[in-house]
């Protein structure tokens, strides 16, 4: 069921690995079929170079495993929790990646410095506060979920014109229109916070890139009036 | 038509990558012949390890495709820009590697720190200024090259000694006498712009190279008193 | 004899090489095989390319050479000592991995900062004190030995929950339940102080991860409540 | 003539490049047989994958092209003064490394800050004095070599003890017994000095290894009194 869906979350958890986000069994990444309202996963502490194919885990929106004969990963819930809120999500990455988890572990978002970052997230990417310890103790991974939605709801932010987040403490999720460009703007998040690391060792009080090149930036790339790339209709 | 520069244009774009100066589809290098007045571009957001010599965009100085079924880079503009106002240069290489980018993004010049920035840029490294509203919203990218050789001409800095600029808040530009000297001073540039961070992490107030051992230097390897390397003759 | 265990002993040698954590000879892996009492280690000063599984030397607690031609690391003393001290521990890798080694240097531990530390180690990874001049003069590994012990009985640390210590001015010491999982604890160790430096750079005074998270991720993993994985009855 | 030799320096010119320590054509190493009083050295600014052990060229210690169609490295009378002054030295190389040369540029001393260093280098590695315009003016290359002489002679540094220099400005040279130990050297070098400058990020005034350790250390692997490796018996 859903081999091609399967397939493509199996390809991106190794993209994952490849790019060096990862390291050991750290990370996982998931793709959701709207259709069929499936989920498909990359099983629990499964080493990368061993991973198939059709170790990819099916679930549903609940969590239930509908096809697979291995525990889905341990952080599924925060993933179904995202597919929930930000209903034009298609893929989920999550990965332990050094200079976006320093962030995460500083409880700092990374600043908007440059276009490399406006490309890719209009704005700074946000950070969430820390979860109590009544949120640690009972489904703790859907909390995890929840406290991102909460961060994206109070600050008002568009998931899809900031695909990206920082748990406090913890690390980064990204997503996108599929599992591939999930893991895709994991690569962009860890270039940029490597990026804003070093400009803050130039500059310690270096400047956000003004507003209107950022809105430029993201606009040439992405909506109606894009000009990056070679187009859709081609 | 002029396949051996398309064939070079090709390379350097590829060697681009191999050296680690590009995530993605980031970054572009052209290559212009000045006979026919036609540069050679790559197109824009194609994936490096997809591009094949024959998708090397040809265009005119004006920005007009005269060959080719792709896009080119949305960065024309800038390139044709420096064709024009820096005569003597046959290649120009765009990419956000991390630490040249860092200067960049903290819109700081990189200070010539030492003898491997003296062997090829004979001074610091020069940084625009911001561009203004009005310059981002209409022919930002063309508008991006004036900016370039704003700071050139009222620096009075030789762009053959100097073959490197930051553009603030966005990354380096590099070129030289052929697509291929572009991306090594590229390649340079990042080397440079790391070992400077790491200078300044070593000694914050670390003092630029006295400018007699810097001139020593950028002549031992260029104009007419060069003795290092094989020399043309041989 | 013990074919197994120096397989597997030379395999967590080269695997130490392969993710980076040492240059040139620096380094060794041993394995312990509590039945017969007898640690398997990595002879000294051997180049990791030329180490062949027939080169592991055999030697028992007190150090006297069982089999094998060369002699035995020169830390073997050390090693010695934490199997002596930590009976449950089945193997012990020894590295000079660049940011675990900046700690040492420092005579710092590393603060736990996130969920990727917690997940390994339960706590803040101790530093030992410097030897003394007598301690140096006379038994020197074995002296190294008794300042890691001594660290864990005067802070009453957990062996198996913190598998990892810095020896001041030296450089880290990991262990496991294997060979394999004591270098598994190695390149973890060098990931997470290299992200908490990373950290400090963004936030000097970065806190270290609320308790009742660390202690939530460190039983994710590890102990009778661990769900993370696929379980031991599969 | 001296075909193992020019064999030798070939193979540890392209060890630099492997071991990642230069870019592009910069660096050179070079071999001494003290017999013939002849030096073998990589020839000026050719390209590492071109090179080939022909191309290695054979000068006296007056810079005499001895054989070998090429120049010689323009930083040859660097190499011929300290074959002069430091008579037990086989081999010597020359790169840009990128954290050495920081300290290079910062015109800052390496601290010891640990065994690592210890093992390799008695001491903190020195760094020159800037050469003085009259300097670089006349024999700059010989002039180089002479402040690397005159600051071991001041600071009556043994060569064989600290085979390693930072000349201000410009970059590390280092030596040894023979070309290969001299880039090993060269790679302990770097990653001593990357280690030295993440040490004071983590504490920005760690003290020295204490003498004693310092010492203990250099002596296990050096001097009579060796007993790290294999020793010379077996």
């Amino acid at each position: 069921m859903l081999e091609d869906l399967k397939g493509n979350v199996w390809q991106a958890n190794l993209e994952l690995v490849l790019k060096g986000l990862v390291a050991l069994t750290f990370g996982n990444v998931s793709g959701f079929d709207r259709a069929s309202g499936l989920v498909a996963i990359k099983p629990s502490g499964i080493a990368y170079d061993a991973l198939k194919a059709r170790d990819i885990v099916l679930i549903d929106l609940e969590g239930k495993v509908v096809e697979g004969k291995l525990r889905p990963s341990s952080d599924a819930p925060t993933h179904l929790a995202l597919y929930k809120a930000f209903p034009e999500i298609r893929g989920i990455s999550h990965g332990h990646s050094p200079a976006a988890t320093a962030f995460a572990q500083a409880a700092a978002e990374i600043p908007c410095y440059g276009t490399t970052h406006a490309d890719h997230f209009n704005g700074a990417v946000p950070v969430t506060r820390f979860l109590t310890k009544k949120e640690v103790s009972a489904d703790y991974e859907a909390k995890t979920g929840a406290v991102i939605i909460e961060r994206f709801e109070s600050g008002n932010i568009n998931p899809l014109e900031l695909p990206a987040v920082l748990v406090a403490g913890h690390g980064p999720f990204t997503w996108g229109l599929s599992p591939g460009s999930a893991v895709r703007n994991a690569v962009i998040l860890e270039t940029v916070a490597h990026m804003a690391i070093q400009t803050r060792l130039i500059r310690k009080d270096a400047r956000v890139l003004p507003g209107y090149i950022r809105e430029k930036h993201h606009r040439r790339k992405h909506g109606p009036d894009a000009y990056y790339g070679q187009g859709k209709e081609k």
